[in-house]
């Protein structure tokens, strides 16, 4: 038992010792209030730095200021880091989001689910760090932002367990975990779901509260653990 | 083998006889040129409306007029139709391209890869047609947009098919079988793949030039036969 431990303290040092403690903490619910992902992301950071005074934090909101949609001349770029005609505000943008990726040891990433899948904005915003500076070999050899923990929170409308009617449409948590493997960012990775969130939205889903609730209360519960 | 081609001209017939023979023909690529999927999307364009003079046509081009990423008061408006305060050329958006999809017996999808999945202007652009309107049963029950013949061409830079190192990164196929299924746009949907299409672009890859050579060559028999 004690020696597990050291053997993970030694591992998540590899970072840590290397990177002063900082949490970034984004947002991509549309919903400015009533999101259920702002509220789960929201706890893990208040949490994270209540356990951690004078640690980083920065706070990125990806419904409030959209990632625009890559375009030919921001890809080019992001790919051998030379000038090919994007605007200046683009290639700020770019680099402004990379560099808040590098300096965080402990990411939280507040994601709904919107028609089985992440929101175009987070798309868009991994589009900006899924370049050849950030990318691992397949077999997860380590890369300039390995060793970084990431903390997802889902909310979903219905859910996807097995058994379910929507077993195997869940489209997030499959592709979240390869894309974010692929810069380095699945070596210490969490998924914290909070499912049936429309038990509480349509009549023809409160039997399902209970279930609902649990699921709420587990995600808090997970997430109080995962930020201690 | 006759009684087999009289059965499907049959079922579908069922939409073509309630919708005069139009193609929806888009592209989403951010290469306004040298793009596999903007050239297999106009080949397959092209022979479908050389096979159907006096036929309509729409180009949809997402890059060139990328579809804004989903807010609260868009969404609002799909779920219910009715005033969430969204500016009105979000509104006549969705409607031209709710519109463009339900006047269409055809619809070509000329969809890049962009980092194992789709682009995020896909994703903003189904964000506008996953509506209750449209949305069908998980059975598959009929809806408005049941019916339509659908064909998505993709390219992407790698492999994934069995046995290749990325083989279960493909979050483009999948994810799009499920999201159209929704919206019954999956009861006649073909996916042609242009594959290795990096090999032709770096050094490393020059070995699988003949593999990609021969995708690309079976990708456009299948769309000459796919619009036929």
């Amino acid at each position: 038992m004690t020696t597990t431990q050291e053997t993970t303290t030694q591992e998540t040092t590899t970072h840590t010792a290397t990177t002063a403690p900082s949490l970034l903490h984004l947002d991509a619910s549309i919903r400015p209030t009533g999101s259920v992902t702002r509220e789960l992301s929201a706890h893990f950071a208040a949490h994270w730095r209540r356990a951690r005074p004078g640690a980083g934090y920065v706070h990125r909101d990806l419904a409030a200021e959209p990632v625009p949609h890559l375009t030919h001349a921001v890809r080019e770029a992001l790919l051998d880091g030379a000038d090919h005609g994007e605007p200046p505000q683009e290639r700020a943008l770019s680099e402004a989001l990379t560099a808040e990726v590098r300096a965080a040891s402990t990411i939280v990433l507040g994601v709904p689910m919107y028609n089985y899948a992440i929101p175009s904005t987070v798309k868009a915003w991994l589009d900006r760090l899924v370049t050849p500076a950030h990318m691992v070999a397949p077999d997860g050899g380590p890369g300039p932002l390995s060793g970084t923990s990431v903390v997802v929170v889902t909310a979903r409308g219905g859910s996807y367990a097995p058994g379910t009617p929507r077993e195997g449409w869940d489209h997030q948590e499959p592709y979240l975990r390869d894309v974010l493997r692929s810069i380095g960012l699945a070596d210490d990775l969490a998924f914290v779901h909070a499912e049936l969130t429309h038990a509480n939205v349509f009549p023809q889903m409160a039997s399902l509260r209970p279930l609902a609730e649990k699921s709420l209360a587990a995600a808090y519960e997970s997430l109080e653990r995962l930020a201690a």
